[in-house]
């Protein structure tokens, strides 16, 4: 393991490096370890670590630029009927799918990035980078709104924040539960806030039937809520 | 102006070393000023500056510490009768005028921000720091609603969404124009999204008409559109 360089035993290499910093940060503290105390106990060179990982901070999040990458290639192959905001709560699935896939993993490294300031600090920079990448998709399926970046500025915050939600109530419980469940229970009440009246979504080319939306107040008489129904499908 | 220290020249002391610190990063750039220039350059000693300053980039965004506790004594005088969106969109409103004060300033510390990674993530945690004052007090006021905690943080984090939507703009047009326009026409899109259908606010105690919304297909027979109608209105 320690000094093969080839392809096959990179991923291998890669996996020992996490599994030997995980090991040191839960055992002495995460400022207490240095590379080399990893490298060391990984039985491999300091380059071996740069070679995987620009800093000490990367190791802790070893799956986020693979989990980005996956989630842009997820959202250029997107076609013009897909809903925006149903294509970008999907996406934010890619992510929280990373997370589940390793309860222990997660909870163990929620736990240290809870005690180390400077985690914290990396993980709000990875959050952007998702909640850019999500916004970027956006701006481009709302252009020609009026409101487009606005619109695909804040719905990108609300997706993440949601997804961060169903996140943190997960690792809170110690990775107990059903994550992707959470997370589309969350996700839902961002899907339905711009999609249910209509208003944030064009209706797909495939759909024949409109929705409209009365809003009234009771005391309104029943002949003018019939007659703002009426105007309204009669604009059709 | 370096030595004094009583309260009436503290003020101008923490100023000037702001001044000078703008003035070093504007000659020679952020990264190539060490404490020790700015300290020079204002007159001060070492230790008047990490009297104000943490560290150096606390030096960069001074006003924020003071704009966090105006927004959280903003939002703690708040009354059971406001409503919480229509809240935390003033409170976000708060930080836009301490950046309208100063457009100069505004813009130059924007565009060092831009270049200087360290300065982007420490504007990330200043970030959070609002969106989580914003979500605590949205927590708090919906903390009878099952989906509080969710809710609370999608709006937290559209208004700031919304707000840096608008401050992004402002900064990058130089700090022309209306900055506080701008933000309000950027808050309303968040405003209305969870206000104008009822769905999001429980209706003042001093209201007593409720709003009904009506969802239909264009297809559905009229009569069917009036029973439903009826029959929302019968339960209040």
């Amino acid at each position: 393991m320690g000094t093969a360089s080839s392809n096959t035993t990179k991923p291998a290499m890669r996996d020992s490096l996490i599994a030997a910093a995980f090991q040191l940060f839960l055992e002495r503290g995460y400022e207490q370890t240095t590379v080399d105390d990893i490298v060391t106990l990984a039985g491999v060179g300091r380059r071996s670590f740069f070679r995987y990982f620009p800093s000490k901070e990367d190791v802790v999040f070893p799956d986020h630029e693979q989990c980005l990458a996956d989630m842009t290639r997820f959202l250029a192959a997107s076609a013009d009927s897909d809903d925006p905001v149903v294509r970008v709560c999907d996406a934010a699935r890619l992510v929280m799918r990373m997370y589940a896939e390793n309860p222990t993993f997660s909870v163990q490294r929620y736990r240290l990035t809870r005690e180390v300031a400077g985690l914290r600090t990396y993980e709000l920079s990875v959050v952007w980078r998702y909640e850019k990448t999500l916004g970027d998709y956006l701006r481009t399926r709302w252009a020609d709104r009026r409101d487009g970046t606005l619109r695909a500025n804040v719905v990108a915050a609300a997706v993440v924040a949601a997804h961060n939600h169903a996140l943190r109530h997960w690792l809170r419980s110690g990775g107990e539960g059903d994550a992707l469940a959470e997370v589309d229970g969350a996700l839902e009440f961002v899907r339905s806030t711009w999609t249910a009246g209509g208003q944030a979504t064009e209706a797909p080319a495939e759909e024949t039937e409109d929705v409209v939306v009365v809003i009234t107040k009771r005391s309104t008489p029943m002949w003018r809520v019939v007659r703002e129904v009426e105007s309204s499908l009669g604009e059709g």
